[in-house]
């Protein structure tokens, strides 16, 4: 009873864990694998941004390579109380790249999608300068289990973000 | 303590409730009023959707005139078990506009962002042909209490919706 509203063969399309669109050309999600290749390469896909400490995945890596596709890989880990503690310089370097649109469009991920892609969002959100209220609603939309820790960092970034003006997306 | 990142006064931007981006073009949330109109202006909308029963609001309509952005007001009300349905071609009819690369970049809103946007939206991605647990995952996601005869309504839809394929979006 699917909607024959495409010339393309109908076939199901999975997103990857938690995806979501962050802003034009910047998308957001858990870790992706094979069964989400065929709605990735519907994103045309200029980078993918990984903030994970594990080693890259081996599928992906060849999908990547196949799709040209430019690979960050930021080997960060989240928040978490009270030892670990993600560095202000580390987003802070993970979003000059994101706030350059010559990498547009970008999928950002980590594991869930959940708390370091949650943690990012939330600092370019202050950048935006959306209100910490609206920043957080959104950090839990993802999260649903409450990670303060993640909200302090959001509140307390303040490191300065050099991105090049030159390639800024308009909505920043 | 906010980062010097813009040339700009630094001031709180205040996105609606629930506001989030669906797909390049398009945005949802839930009813904008005066305070989220600095931040409406960023988003350069062409269009505003509004699925209500609610006569138009004085304040946003003056706001639209201003700001020269056509209005699709579609008065429907949400399911409700067990008497109210939506009606598919109230939806299909929606979808139509939402479906128009000429109206982009568009917000697309009811009272709060959850239940009717919800469908409109879970009935997108079906066109998109997202899979049912994607499509329910991202309902819930805004909706959090359950809503079972909008997920019902999501995945029975099946109404033909005939866009105009020279202005589709190229993400359908």
């Amino acid at each position: 009873t699917l909607p024959n509203n495409s010339d393309e063969e109908v076939k199901v399309m999975v997103p990857p864990l938690n995806f979501a669109m962050v802003a034009p050309g910047v998308y957001r999600s858990g870790h992706p694998n094979r069964k989400n290749f065929p709605f990735l390469k519907k994103l045309k896909l200029k980078s993918i941004m990984c903030l994970s400490s594990d080693e890259f995945n081996e599928e992906l890596s060849q999908f990547v390579k196949d799709q040209n596709i430019q690979i960050f890989h930021y080997k960060i880990d989240g928040n978490k109380e009270p030892f670990i503690e993600i560095e202000q310089k580390e987003i802070s370097n993970a979003l000059v790249k994101v706030l350059d649109i010559r990498n547009h469009p970008v999928l950002i991920h980590c594991n869930k999608g959940k708390h370091r892609i949650g943690c990012l969002v939330g600092c370019l959100r202050k950048l935006q300068k959306w209100s910490l209220t609206s920043i957080f609603h959104e950090y839990r939309r993802f999260a649903v289990t409450k990670v303060l820790a993640d909200q302090e960092f959001i509140e307390i970034f303040s490191e300065h973000v050099p991105y090049n003006p030159d390639f800024k997306p308009d909505w920043l």
